[in-house]
């Protein structure tokens, strides 16, 4: 039984998700389907290729991830899919895929046969009419060189690296606030790690990183090793996003305490 | 492997979607559920209707819809399965499955024998007490009959149908406000193409219909050809139903361009 | 075809979900996963547990349920594993799963294996590295003995019991106010009938319980026996919580009518 995760844009009051559903359970019965997100914000095309970077890796191999916001569907953008060693992503060619270019084997393909596409193509609804068929055949083992072209040039999400500085301290940014008010940075654990250190966000300065979220007073900020393995702010039973007032985007750096001589590191939070 | 889809306005919460998808794999283990929307507005029978009446088409033969919007629960409203050559529908009898009604086949049953209902009725929550095991039983092949008796006279809903006047000019209606904020009219694009023309909404007039959202620069009104087939009122990567500030029920209207002699017509937007 | 729900605070915007179900379906092929609620307000274990205990009973046998809501992940409260002679029940022991414990042959568990867990956990999201994993072992039929190891103290939640006076008057307490905004009390059917009396809450008096919402006219309050089989407070077509501006916890009597004597009793309603 193979898989297809989805994960849009398109909420949950207006049928599409399902929709989409119909249309993959015609094409390969017994599908299992799995939701992602489909409370992206309208048309935010980071915020879906960050939820599906974080969520892919834990899925069986074969998975087909269907991914759509596409603000410009209608358009010359391309429909694209990736096949790389473990998986196979649908989806518009606007970045959304971006992170599954870097898997082994990666091979992005332009989808241009019509075949494998309902009879129909609307203006407006290509994950309905181009994307759902097109997961449904690779489910049912039809090849991605049968459904598109190699092209080389797939768009890709252009976004600032975190930096280490020959000094150890790093600027970051905040790469996703997510339902709790969590804030989850770009701040690779290995970096912040194991002696801990400062963290400043928004003007405030927070040592950790901190062992749990129950680690701190309630309604308290803690910094903590989020479970993407990078830097996050949150407040204990409360939001940081709330509490800081920041958005996606915003600089976070942080200094790593200064390490004892020739031992091992204890933690300074 | 048979499909249920659910629709209701139960929302996410409290667990009511959930607590009939346990009644149904208690009964039908194994049966592909699929939710088309739990979002609908409380006691909205209309958008449920719509939302189910444009989902259905995309879903194999033998799917069984699902649909409990139910202000009249407990009341003397009828519990209803309709069942069409293609597809069977169970719901209240309050209008939600009116399109369904309209199916090639369709036949109306009052749900009268509570052999294939839970054993104790409760006053409030027919869609796990009824609703959900009847369309269990369909999945595991009772027939319609032997559920409930045939009657003429199930409740549809009435709404104002689009008018296509003399002159050519278009009265249609919005039907439904979606997730973007998109508004889908009742006017057909056989009616309103090819050659394009002047829609008129919340004293805006709209050249279209363009081919695409991104046809038009960000933050400006487009219409198009939506994904159900009828005239959308958009904004590019923003909401036309914030922007005019309308809502479901508001009139639409359409002039198509005048068509030139004798010859093909382009596209005016 | 083994079925695991869900119930979570985690909503459906971040994909954390979607990461759990990648997880079990990873190691448990073609497990049937049913979400019970994801909208749970975050860190509210009271709530998870009314939502996961009213639907418990809905589901087949051997059905099994994955419960987190976790404000003290990464401290020193242990995972948790109920198995019932009916259901096994999974999640971080802070009472969330208080309900699990009177079911017939109702066994607690610590969970101490790491072997049926994911290699790396994360400081923050058992859910994912501990209890979709066991849940998935439940599945596929290790035994709750092999994961974990028999404990005799589970958090319980401890809240107010309804309380019958000799003069027959009830006093109970809001037990979880829907989407709808109904709200639902403690007061068991049994003891609010059969014939009738006044609810008072808020300081309004209510006479009831009513048949049904459609008992009563629009915009009305009315008293009536819930799906969950106690008694409920609603507004016909509106928002009772909205209404009487109340919440979770206030309370809520309710008298009896006289009975009369040596009779059969009518509703009063």
């Amino acid at each position: 039984m193979t898989i297809v995760t989805l994960t849009t844009d398109f909420g949950w009051s207006d049928g599409y998700v399902g929709i989409m559903k119909g249309v993959i359970l015609g094409i390969a019965p017994g599908t299992e389907l799995v939701d992602l997100s489909h409370d992206i914000t309208p048309q935010d095309v980071q915020q879906a290729s960050f939820v599906l970077s974080r969520a892919a890796p834990y899925f069986p191999e074969g998975t087909v991830h269907l991914a759509v916001v596409d603000p410009g569907v209608g358009s010359d953008r391309r429909p694209l899919l990736i096949q790389t060693n473990r998986a196979a992503y649908v989806g518009p060619d606007n970045g959304i895929l971006t992170h599954s270019l870097s898997g082994e084997g990666a091979q992005a393909f332009e989808l241009d046969n019509p075949a494998y596409w309902l009879p129909a193509i609307s203006r407006t609804f290509h994950g309905r009419d181009i994307f759902a068929p097109v997961a449904a055949h690779l489910v049912r083992g039809v090849p991605a060189g049968a459904m598109g072209r190699l092209i080389d040039d797939p768009v890709r999400l252009a976004g600032p690296a975190p930096v280490r500085h020959p000094d150890g301290h790093i600027d970051g940014h905040l790469v996703h606030v997510d339902r709790f008010g969590n804030l989850i940075s770009d701040i690779p654990a290995a970096w912040a790690g194991p002696g801990g250190g400062i963290c400043r966000v928004a003007g405030q300065e927070i040592a950790g990183p901190s062992p749990s979220y129950a680690g701190v007073a309630r309604g308290q900020l803690v910094a903590l090793i989020g479970s993407g393995n990078t830097l996050e702010i949150a407040v204990r039973d409360g939001s940081a996003a709330r509490r800081l007032g920041i958005e996606r985007g915003a600089d976070v750096a942080f200094w790593p305490a200064k390490q004892p001589q020739g031992g091992g590191a204890g933690s300074s939070s």
